[in-house]
């Protein structure tokens, strides 16, 4: 096998209460990346999309996550990349750990799996630290290893993937400019005691919810009381997006990573539509441009489309 | 039925990292406590140990969370009730829980399980809260519910009962004194968002551990960055017993409660035995009198031993 092709999903990190260590894939939207191997050194990178991102593979973060694990590999071996990114950057569905997540994962079909998931997701972080400025692995984890993930430590790593509830989740990607470096400035630096033990209560109830595929706990735990009340001034709406699609049926949500897309839970296809239909709304009324996505959890992450 | 005799037990809260939210009920020591209804209405105490705590009713614990489940009864019944206490006032095993559940619950068992058991809790903490100035659960759950609890919220109430990990616990109470209300007054009132994160990774590490009953994650994750640390000073001996502890095959463990008992896990019984030894042997050195249990978790929480 010397070609791939594979979708990377996006990831929706955070998941409310669980900042820095929570996250899940999505089936919908994902990027499209080929990789083809080289017998020579090197790294070859061509975006066949709109986004104008650099071609330069030391500026690259698919470029930058490829080569940290080519620094490691014993082999003088190349990769072609073809890459056709559809989820936007800053959008705050992960698109920057797609990147660099789907290099080195089809890199690693192409190696015969030499590098365990661990050892990627590693090589991956060295991607997005350039993308964040923060080595963090919150999008990173689901992506490589598909469902819902916690990343329990990153030093040294240990990622614990877990039972990935049966829920619909609507998107909306208001489309304005929310810089993960700036929604990381604007948190607090310190914080109550108090507080934290209120968010430790429901990192706890979601995870025990997740466990028991108890959908009414995972919907009360999906409370913040620290991250979003900080991040709430950067994304128009979003206090009444999480309203309307309260009243209409969802089990909870809120901010997707560090925003500006927002996403919320729910049981049943039809309210996920009707979910749908209220941002669609809310953000019409709002003059500010959008996009939605109607679409499930990706048990999978990485999925292979072809190869030859 | 007019009288019954049930066994309350000891409880360990906190679980290193889950200050507040997490608790579990231990096989042994456990409080004795005999209770007999009257047709009129009235509370009579008798202590029958070595406490010297007070049997008038309104300064009692037991008498306390009595009335004020009495004040929400119907009908107008009385509580004779005979106790032994086994588990030390102080201890950080839960004395003063196991005196304000033991009683609701055995008050509930009398009157034929009119009440639920988050019923129970809320009346029982009216009794708590006099012990440590603050409305809590942690010691409380787990008596009524048995095995491993989380508190997820206290307004409104709800207690998520969770999977018990097959574990062996060794516990040691060094007799020093540490009021509750000092151990809360000597923890940070703010502390740094990066510990904070550090902390919850830390809980849905334990979460998912229990769930999963795996052991070794369970181990990983009992790290506490914010409350032990602070505590430390008040528990002669605590790093010791946690180093030569884990030296000799520990799981995990740390300060029960807000101590000066402290727990630590093992999963095989010649281990938790080993242990116990070792606790043994650090108090004997430090010249600090000591009491030891070897235990298991308790599924069951409050068991009736007669009823007549």
């Amino acid at each position: 096998m010397k070609k791939i092709k594979i979708s990377i999903p996006a990831t929706v990190s955070n998941l409310v209460c669980g900042y820095d260590i929570l996250g899940l894939a999505l089936q919908y939207p994902c990027d499209i990346m080929e990789l083809e191997m080289l017998d020579e050194p090197g790294i070859f990178i061509t975006h066949i999309d709109e986004f104008g991102l650099p071609e330069d593979p030391t500026l690259n973060l698919s470029g930058i996550a490829l080569q940290a694990l080519l620094n490691d590999y014993t082999s003088p071996v190349g990769f072609r990349l073809t890459i056709e990114k559809k989820i936007k950057p800053g959008s705050g569905l992960g698109s920057s750990a797609a990147a660099a997540a789907g290099a080195v994962i089809g890199a690693n079909f192409l190696l015969n799996n030499f590098y365990s998931k661990e050892e990627l997701v590693e090589f991956a972080m060295e991607g997005e630290k350039i993308a964040s400025g923060v080595k963090h692995a919150d999008n990173l984890a689901p992506c490589i290893y598909g469902g819902v993930t916690l990343i329990r430590s990153l030093e040294p790593i240990d990622i614990i993937p877990m039972p990935s509830p049966e829920l619909f989740v609507t998107v909306v990607h208001p489309q304005i400019e929310v810089k993960t470096s700036e929604a990381r400035n604007i948190l607090p630096k310190n914080i109550s005691l108090k507080d934290a033990t209120t968010q430790w209560a429901n990192v706890a109830g979601l995870i025990a919810g997740f466990y028991s595929n108890n959908i009414p706990l995972i919907g009360r735990s999906l409370v913040d009381v620290i991250i979003e009340p900080a991040r709430a001034a950067l994304i128009p709406g979003l206090e009444e997006v999480k309203r309307k699609c309260m009243e209409h049926g969802a089990v909870g949500g809120g901010i997707s990573g560090s925003g500006p897309s927002i996403f919320m839970f729910s049981q049943m296809e039809n309210v996920a539509w009707k979910i749908e239909k209220q941002m669609m709304e809310i953000y019409t009324n709002l003059g500010i441009p959008f996009k939605t996505y109607v679409t499930t959890i990706n048990p999978e992450g990485v999925k292979i489309i072809s190869s030859e």
